[in-house]
């Protein structure tokens, strides 16, 4: 994992594609955000589905149509270009990019949504270990079969997160978490996969596969990807999301977005 | 269970030995306590002991030596008739009592220690199940093999209270609980019992076992029992606690212990 000392030198390498890799650990202090991108038609009905989910789905910012350009939490940015990696649904196809400049339109409304990333840092400092951190790779994040609360053409099921925690340290977990609440807070699940509908812990849906250590137990947090995967399964005609765990590194700071 | 008024109420049944059994969900809003009669001479060892493991051993009010009467959590209560059953240890030999007024002795120090029972109601409040209510029996508790912090002539294993907790309600335990550490706060442990030494959760060290459903958690909570145990593995000549989960009912609310 390369080190960059601010989040703008961070969105500075993915402009120009020195880093396309994922998040994790970048910046620590500083928030990162899921990022869905829609055209206007769209947008109330994500705009809903996000006020009716905020526990997977916390807004952090919603720009202007066709601004591509963050106002408040990182201001300047460029939302084209700034994240390492993205998604591109188009006309029925799916793509990853890394510069989406040439699809740009006026119509285009962008979401930043909070990201667990944000309180890992707080996950530490209580000594809770973050295995993916200490492995090197992405978070693993699942499908449940917890529904969204509806809203228009979206829908689809909640999707977590998943880090071990040792019996003895999951209250400190709980208690480090909840006071983000604008980052998915206290995790919504302890222990027990099968009963969110994972049949396999050891096989993510999203992200990467992480050791769990005896005497160790798998603790769930709501994920913003759940509206990455409600935007991919409502089949719009074009949408853009960053791919997960390629996050766009912000300027705020996770103790700003804490309670 | 028979329910009384106040507190008051209890006590006085008690005094007349019309109550002598366990107090789990009595006077819902008014506290519970733990109690510990020792020597002076031991006093200061337990009263350490107390200082070192805030999480087990919660302090509530410490009596003056030789008076029977509580000034601050239960004014005007008798110590020596107004719990519901009692352990006498004397001379080396352990027996139950219902009253302990023909032992009383001006060199008498009474400990009052905070109990999980308070935040019980809180746990309902967030939708937790409380398992021992339900199954109307005392709440199972455990030796575990997390040492105390020993103090003087007392050291002991930590004792744990157990409640079984879905796995997406693990969270709401947590985050309930936190806000009373007067009473033992969060849970100290989560599943996996044999972590702490726990060899069958379905045998309990003190109360009665509970019903641990599919998809439950058993959560731990520390509990004052750890004072009892180590009063009575320290073999003092003299000593006398309340029987496990036979609890002296406080006026003191609940919500003046929390957070």
């Amino acid at each position: 994992m390369q080190s960059y000392v601010t989040p703008a030198h961070v969105r500075e390498a993915c402009r120009e594609q020195r880093h396309v890799g994922p998040t994790p650990g970048f910046c620590p202090g500083h928030a990162q955000a899921n990022v869905v991108i829609l055209p206007k038609e769209h947008a109330w009905d994500f705009l809903l589905l996000c006020q009716r989910n905020p526990t997977p789905l916390p807004l952090l910012e919603v720009y202007e149509p066709g601004d591509p350009v963050s106002r408040t939490m990182a201001p300047g940015s460029d939302i084209r270009t700034d994240c390492p990696r993205y998604i591109v649904q188009q006309s029925g196809e799916t793509r990853e990019a890394t510069d989406i400049s040439d699809l740009w339109r006026d119509d285009l409304v962008t979401f930043l949504l909070g990201c667990s990333f944000t309180f890992e840092a707080g996950l530490i400092e209580a000594g809770v270990p973050v295995r993916h951190m200490e492995e090197s790779c992405n978070v693993p994040m699942y499908r449940t079969n917890v529904p969204l609360d509806p809203a228009g053409i979206f829908s689809g099921p909640m999707v977590v997160s998943m880090r071990p925690v040792p019996s003895g340290l999951v209250p400190a977990a709980v208690m480090a978490t909840a006071r983000f609440p604008a980052v998915h807070g206290a995790p919504v699940w302890v222990g027990n996969p099968q009963g969110l509908g994972i049949a396999d812990v050891n096989t993510p849906d999203f992200g990467d596969s992480v050791t769990i250590r005896e005497g160790e137990l798998p603790v769930f947090w709501a994920c913003g990807v759940s509206g990455l995967s409600a935007v991919q399964t409502a089949g719009v005609d074009f949408a853009v999301t960053h791919a997960p765990g390629h996050m766009l590194v912000l300027d705020v700071k996770d103790s700003e977005l804490g309670a």
